[in-house]
This record gives structure tokens, sequence and C-alpha cells, in this order.
């Protein structure tokens, strides 16, 4: 599979990788908008980010030896620094100018590592979506990934309409059928890289992955959800859980408990997706088990969207005339795809990638 | 992969399952003709086949859950009635017409279920290919299934010409190779939708899976094959064993067994295929053993088959421009595939699919 | 995956099989230059390499009887003869002269089996690329087969340039890094059907492989490699280890230790290899576990090449406008697939395939 210019958007930051993933001096092998690349974290501490195939023979360079800033490739030994430049092959003193790999900017934020695979001249790091809670040592929470055989703009769509919530994750995230039909959205503000959305259930019983977390299972609670989605593929979302008629959605937030969530959803290939998230909590903070949970409990519910994003992705692959059809809740959907579609429309008229 | 109109033929009914697998609710998903269908039975009974896609965002419906005799996908919960059409929407009001998935009729015969993928309104259930011993307690089998990584004709191409039961099946449902050399259909029976072949064995040994369900198994045998196979794909084949020398031939049938067996292939794609048969006896019949070791022998032998015919497909699909050269035992096979590929052209030139 | 005329050179012979993969009537299924054969030895000791396809419904010869030099397709019963002429159809008594498949030349030298892929007519006995030493009990060695998931020719380069065992093979075959800075192909000898390199590491320590199989295992040795490439794609090399500073250079071989390798690289397809070799020693010959530990010191090098080699291949598969860039070292590897490429050409020009 080649790269086709005008599925991705190129000028923008991706999430990459977790930080973690890149410790121990790892090269982390990763296809990102259908490339594949090499990450390492060189011995100064340096974030890189290559092409994943040497120059010379093609080999892997992610099967290469790190030394210093720099990474060697082990078929032949040619060695390169990380502006992608080779500097040493062994056994020949002249090496042509020509004998370079692709580099990409490449920064942390909040232990997520970001690339831009677009033009390097236009990678400012003041663009990266970078997520404050996860700088705050007042949310508390861990970090994990999935990965998709599936587009990512389906993990996109799935999160623009949280009646999903009702039937996909009645056990787990969501609670009651009843959340599909007696909350709406509020407001669906849309932005001009996105969309906001908020949703209040009144007066409802705790969902199952919050009940597991807290000790007063039974209290009824109101709970508002506001999230955010943005261009590329990146969600945050705000869960307040507050005691039913306390008076939450007018402001008083005492005895609620709050959640904070990141989600982002970078292009593999066309159709398959990583999809990093950490969910995180502002209460019983010494207890860490509590992390634990909620990692396993959304580990749970994200399993039952990739089984149904991947069946939907099937699909779509086996028909390509099949025209999906328009529901009342798909404003958002819509107008982030509208948004996206823009983006790279100009993007490609520019010729800027 | 996309459907191609005149690869196969519309206006028939196809076997899709057997009724056992859609007891308790279960929702069946399985591809017909390419394309995916679900199958259940709502909670009044009736049964009910359609698209296996929900209108919305794609969502499998088979993933989804019976609701009276209703389907609900459980991705947003929109709810279709048995005709497709979607009559509820959690969170909405008014339903645009165009929001239905397609239907298909789909009926019942023998503990079998039909569907008809072509025009719903040439679907006649007097044209389903009944084969009555189903529904007859003089005869008792067991309903079993293959799946095979094979195009439907090449199975349609085994069943045409009994010589291979001598050498593909000489230990199990063959007996001998005697069979391919000392025996010929007597008479090869063109008919507008297939073909009728009957072919005698004089004087033999009995074949190894009739040697199991019976006493005397070292008593010679005439043997007796009348084998049917219709459009699309359904074989019915009655055999009978009578004492050597009895006088058969001529209507004798005194101290003879007899067997009832029907075979439907039905195309999940043009390179796979639905295979569903029922090996039915007429002795013993309180034995229920006997059921139970022919299906066993039947299993075994057509795994045999499928060896053959898997590996036959992979080598035609290797090299599309093989031509395969006929032979004089080819005439029943070559009737058929003449007789399927005017039906098409017809069904194509009236577009009525 | 139909045949590419101009990807494969047909007119020479290729390694297809050890004879040990023939012995006890056996039928070798293997695809060469993407043709699926069925290989056997006849009752009489004569092989046989036959299309593996039956020319009546395309059953695999592979799966059929051997019957004296004959092979019967066990679908139907046709039966043929060692040129592939079909001489019994059960059940009929004419045969046409259409029925036949494909035979191929076919010889056995020093227990390799080679076959004739091309024009029959040009299928000379003399240009089998024997090796004599597997022929000759000053050798000893055992047969060995790989199969690669990759092109054959990035095969050929790996051997092309002995700089990559430095890197590679450090550990196993190489033995140090040096090998590749500090030394240099004396010479590449351009053949008219390839080249032939000699390469020397004086002083230097044994390398793993040769550790294992020797007393004195400190010893410096001083080491020659000539390796002799030729098409289509046979590998021979002799390795000589000889005490350091003895003058092996000066043509004093007094203590030392001799190898003699040979590789032959098959195309299956044109993105899978079948690798045949047999690394052969003179020193020892009593000692049976000699031959056992380098066929296993083997083993541990090729899976290090056949995991970067298959890496590569996945890679260019991926992007097939990747030019390689071209470095010093790839003088043999460019004139090897200079020479190939003519020979192709011309061979598709004269039509003789």
């Amino acid at each position: 599979m080649t790269a086709q210019k005008d599925i991705f958007l190129y000028n923008c930051w991706y999430v990459a990788a977790w930080d973690h993933e890149l410790i121990d001096g790892k090269k982390l092998a990763r296809t990102i908008l259908e490339k594949p690349i090499v990450l390492y974290q060189g011995e100064s501490g340096k974030y890189v980010a290559l092409d994943d195939r040497c120059c010379h023979r093609g080999a892997p360079l992610s099967m290469g030896r790190i030394e210093g800033d720099d990474i060697r490739c082990m078929y032949h030994g040619l060695k390169y620094d990380p502006t992608g430049k080779c500097i040493q092959i062994p056994g020949q003193d002249r090496i042509a100018s020509s004998l370079v790999v692709k580099s990409y900017p490449v920064e942390e934020r909040g232990h997520l590592i970001w690339v831009w695979m677009g033009d390097p001249e236009l990678a400012d790091p003041d663009l990266i979506l970078d997520y404050p809670p996860l700088h705050d040592s007042d949310w508390k929470g861990l970090p994990a990934y999935l990965h998709y055989d599936a587009n990512w703009l389906l993990i996109v769509d799935n999160l623009s309409d949280f009646a999903h919530l009702a039937f996909v994750h009645t056990n787990t995230l969501g609670g009651s059928e009843e959340y599909a039909y007696t909350t709406k959205p509020v407001a669906i503000e849309r932005l001009e890289r996105g969309f906001r959305v908020e949703r209040w259930h009144m007066n409802a019983e705790s969902p199952p992955f919050h009940k597991k977390v807290i000790p007063d299972k039974e209290a009824r609670i109101d709970r508002r959800n506001i999230g955010e989605m943005l261009i590329p593929g990146v969600f945050f979302l705000q869960t307040l859980f507050s005691p039913a008629g306390n008076g939450a959605e007018k402001g008083n937030l005492e005895g609620s408990r709050q959640y904070r969530n990141c989600q982002f959803m970078t292009p593999e290939t066309r159709r398959t997706t990583h999809f990093f998230w950490n969910y995180m909590h502002n209460f019983d903070l010494e207890n860490s088990n509590i992390a634990l949970s909620l990692r396993d409990s959304l580990f749970e519910g994200f399993y039952e969207d990739k089984a149904i994003i991947e069946a939907q992705q099937t699909l779509l692959d086996n028909d390509p005339d099949f025209r999906l059809r328009v529901i009342a809740a798909d404003e958002a959907l819509t107008h982030f795809r509208q948004v996206l579609a823009k983006l790279i429309k100009e993007e490609k008229e520019k010729k800027i990638t």
C-alpha cells in the first residue's frame, strides 16, 4: 500500500507513542500515515524519528543499533545522525550527500511523543494539543494503547455520539439504555477544528465503571460529559459525577467526583489505527488501585467499541458503493468530517506536505 | 470483493441454513452470493433475512438484539421490522423513509431455511426444491454442514461423475477402483434445469460406509445410484443395495437397503461455498447409531472431496489461463454448466435481479 | 499470481530439491518460477518432473499415486507417463492427444535434483553447475533447506558483500565488526555469468562457528574467503583458516582447515525463494558431530540473514517507488543484476522459453 496523499492531513502533530515505549534504548518501529518510521531516544535524551528504511538496501533501521544519538543499520553498517544524514560507511571514505533518510520533527509533551509528518518548516511545537491534566498532580491515571483494524475516522465517529454508550456499553461505561432515550446533547458547539458537546444525565444510577471505584455505589448521581474532538483525531473528555439534585448544573460541585480523559487516534494506514488514551481521576489519589480499575474498565469498554467498529470496517470494505444514511445524532460527526475534508483539500492545493 | 452480477443466478431459492442454526434466538451472520445477511427467527416463529448492515453507520445487525420479530442494531439503537424498515431511533421522533435495509424472502421446508436473493416479486415458494424424505418418518438422518474454500461448481462437477468414488473414496464411500472401470452410467438424462444419472455396479463388495451399519458385511451386493442435480446446485441421490443376483434391476427389491441423500451447494462467494447435506436411511430405524455412523462416514468422505477440490481451486486461481480438457465422463457436468450459463444470461438480459 | 515472463531466466538449470526429498516414493509438490510442479522418482529410479495439475479438471498430481514410472491422478484416475502423456482413462478407450501435462527435463548431480524450466530442446546436462566437493569423499557435510519470504536476488545481494558478516553475523559466522572496516575484497572479478570475490582477514580471532569445531580455539588465524556467484543464483564459497602469519597468502597451507560451501537460490515465486545449501569441511572427517555443528551454526547464521532480508522485502513491497542508493561495496551485486537482466532480455527477444 503506497501513501495516497489526499486521505490524510499531514501538517499537524500526531501522537506516535507513549514515552515509556522508548525507554531502555528501545527502537520502536511504527507506521504513521502509511510511512514506516523508527522512533528512539538518543543517549543525550533527544527523541529521534526517521524513515525506518536504510537508504542503501532498504533494511529496517529499527533492527539497527543506537550509538549516542545516532543509529547504525545492522545490515552493512551505515550510520545515520538524528537529521537522517549518513555519517559513516564501514570500509568507504567518501559519503555521497544523497545518502540520507527522511527525519521527522518530534516532541514530547505530557509523556506523549508527537511527530509531524508534513512539511518540517511548518512544525510549530505550539500547535501540539497538549492536555494539561497529563502534567498535573491533581490527576492520576495510566497510559494505555490499543490497535484497531479500522480507519481512525470510524473511532472519531464513535466518540461523536454518546448515545452509543447506551447500547454498546450498557454494562461497562454506559449504565442504562435510558441514556439514549432521555438525554441529549445540551449543545453541540462547532469549532474551527472540531466540535464540543455537553450532555447531562440527571438522577441516574452510577455506571458500572464508576461504581467499582466509589464507596457509595447505590447513590443516584447527576452525570455531565463535556467532550471536545479536535483535528486530526484528538478527544478530550471531562466527566463529572455529582450527588443527584445537588445542583451541579448550577455550579455546586460539592461531593462530586471527576474524570479527565484524553484519547488520540493516529492513522497507521487508511484501515488501521493507533489508539492511545489515559483516563484520569481526581479523588482518592493515594489509592493506586483506582487507576488500575479504571484502566481495566476502559479496556473492557474499548474492546466493545473495537468489536463493532472493526466489523463496520469489514462491511464497508466489502461494499465500496454503500452509502451511509444520516440521522439527527450525526451532527457532530458530520461537522468533523467536513472540517477535515476542507483542511486536507487546502493542504493539497497548497502542496504543503 | 464486490458482487459481480453475472456469475450467480439470483432468481432461485438457495439453502441458507438448517433451522437448528436459528434456535434459541440465535442471529446467524451468513454471506450468500457475496451479500452478508443476518438470519433469525422472530419470537412469533417467523423467519427473517435482512442485509447484515445497519443503514446508519454500517454496523452488523447480527451483533444486534432480537425484539419480538424485530431486530435492534446495538450500536446506536436503530430498530428494524422484518421488512427491513427502521421503526425506532432512540432520541429521535421522525424517521426518514430512506432508513431501510433490504429484506429477503425466506421459507422453511424440511428443516432447511431457503432464501431468495433476486427479485422478491418472483419468489414463488412453489419453486423450492423440497426433498420429501426430509419430511417422511420412513427415513432417518442427521443434518450436517461443511464450509468449502472452493467455487460451488467444483463441487457440482465432483458429484457429476461418480467415477471419482473409485479413486477419491476407495476406502470410505467407494469401495473399489473397479467401480470406475467396470461400471458406467446407464443413462444421463438431460433435464431442463440439470441432469439425472443412473449407475449400476453388479455383484460387488459393499463399500466401507455401508458395511459399518449392516450385519451381513461380506455379502455381495448389486448397487444402484440414481443422482439428480438441479439448478442452482441441489443434488438428490437415491442409493440401493440389493443382494447380488436378486434381480433388483428387474424390480425385485426384497432384502434391499436404501439411502436418500440430499446435498445443497450455496455460493458464499465466488470462491467459497456453504455445503449442507443429510444422508438418510430406511432400515433399523430404532437404532440411532446408524444415523451417527453414516454422518461420520459422510464427513470422512466429504473431507476427501474437500481436500482435492480446494487444491483444484488453488491451482485454478493461480492460472486463469488454464483450459480444462474434456473427457467422455464430463457429459453431465458440461450440460449442467451450459444450463446454468444460459439461465444467468437470460436473467441478466431481462435485468431481473 | 500468474507467471510474468520477463522476471525470470528460463533457459538454465535450477535446483529443485535434494534427492533425499524424493525417497520412499514421495511425490514432492514444489513451485519453481511460479509453476507448480510435481517431482518424483519412478520405480526404475528415473526422476520425473511434471506440471502438478491434471489436464482434465486441474487436480494436483502430487495428490496422485506413482505406478511404475507413471503417475495416476487420484481424482478420476487419469494416468500419465514420464513425458506427461495421458496413457489411461478408466472407463474410456480412446485418449485424445491433447490430454497431456507439461514435463520438464530433470537431472541428478551430487544429490541435487536439477530442473530446466525453459525450452526442453536447450536443456544440455553439461550446463549443470555441478559442485565437485559434493561428490568427493575428502569433503563431508549435510544437505539443508530454508524457505525465504523474499525475492531470490535479495539473497544474492546478501552474499555479494561480505561486509554484512560483520554486522549481521558478529556472533555466529562473522566474528568481529573489524571485518567490515579493515578488510576489503582483494579483487572482484567480473565473469560472463557472475562474479568472483576474494577477501582476506589477517591475524584475526576465529569466528564462533569455526571455534566450535576446532581444539585450538584461541589461536589467531588468517582467513580467506573466495566466493563465486553464478547465474541464475548459485554460490560457491571456499573458506580457508590458516595459522596467523604462516604465509597462507603465499601458498603455505600447513596447519590450515578448509570449508567448501554451495548455496542454491531458486525462485519459488517473485517474492519467495527455495534456498538449498551444504557446508562441507575437510578435517576430522571421522567425527560426525562436526558436520552437525556446522549445519546448526549455518542455520543460526542464515536465520539472521532471513530476518533482515524478509524485512527488506516487506519494506520494498510497501513502496514500489523507493530507489536504492549505491555504495562502493555494491560493485559485485550491481554487476550480477546487470548480467542477469541482459540474459533475460536476450531470452525474451529470442522468445526461447
